[in-house]
């Protein structure tokens, strides 16, 4: 498919520019736009198993950012193997409890997916 | 306004939840579907004295994202101040000609104007 090889193109572009640099991902989710404002204030209460569980799984410098007219969220963090790190969290306990506690925030149908973006330029 | 006061909640929220840390700046950009290619061939080959420019304007970790299926860029760069560091790429000859370059692959009227989305959430 096209949109796949474009894909395949971006990430080895960036695998070639940046040899022997942490990995970085960045991703898109969607809130209700109605409840922008719980959905902060619960990251501003992020729970301490949360905030060990996503460090013990390999994530770092983790960033969240909204786009308040859209309720689209842009996350980007870094790991040693980004795909092992999202593994790593998805398997945990604590991720299912605090996904399960946010799904309330996330838009219909699948605002609480992430959709990685790929990555095609990097300065040090 | 509701829109200021959210966004300046959001910053609010992370300068007290990780005091003494990098600034970091995500931005959106919206590129023409039709000149995908193009521009991303573009960042392959970045001008050096580009990538010396924002170095020199304080431009750290500095990557670029693409969503192939919309054409929208998220940036992301971290900065002591990052104000400051827009300000100072802004102010060069060198960012003036990469701009004047890119111009073509931005989707009309403003893809190619800067939306900073505001952080609402970080993890060291």
């Amino acid at each position: 498919m096209e949109s796949q090889s474009e894909a395949q193109r971006l990430a080895g572009t960036v695998a070639d520019s940046a040899p022997g640099t942490a990995a970085r991902c960045c991703f898109l989710l969607h809130v209700r736009i109605d409840r922008l404002d719980d959905y902060v204030d619960a990251h501003e209460h992020v729970w301490p198993e949360m905030q060990r569980a996503l460090s013990d799984a390999g994530w770092r410098n983790y960033s969240l950012f909204l786009q308040e007219q859209t309720g689209m969220v842009v996350g980007y963090f870094e790991a040693d193997d980004v795909e092992l790190a999202q593994q790593a969290i998805a398997k945990t306990e604590t991720n299912a409890n605090w996904q399960r506690a946010m799904s309330q925030f996330f838009a219909a149908p699948d605002g609480g997916t992430s959709e990685v973006v790929p990555q095609y330029f990097h300065l040090a």
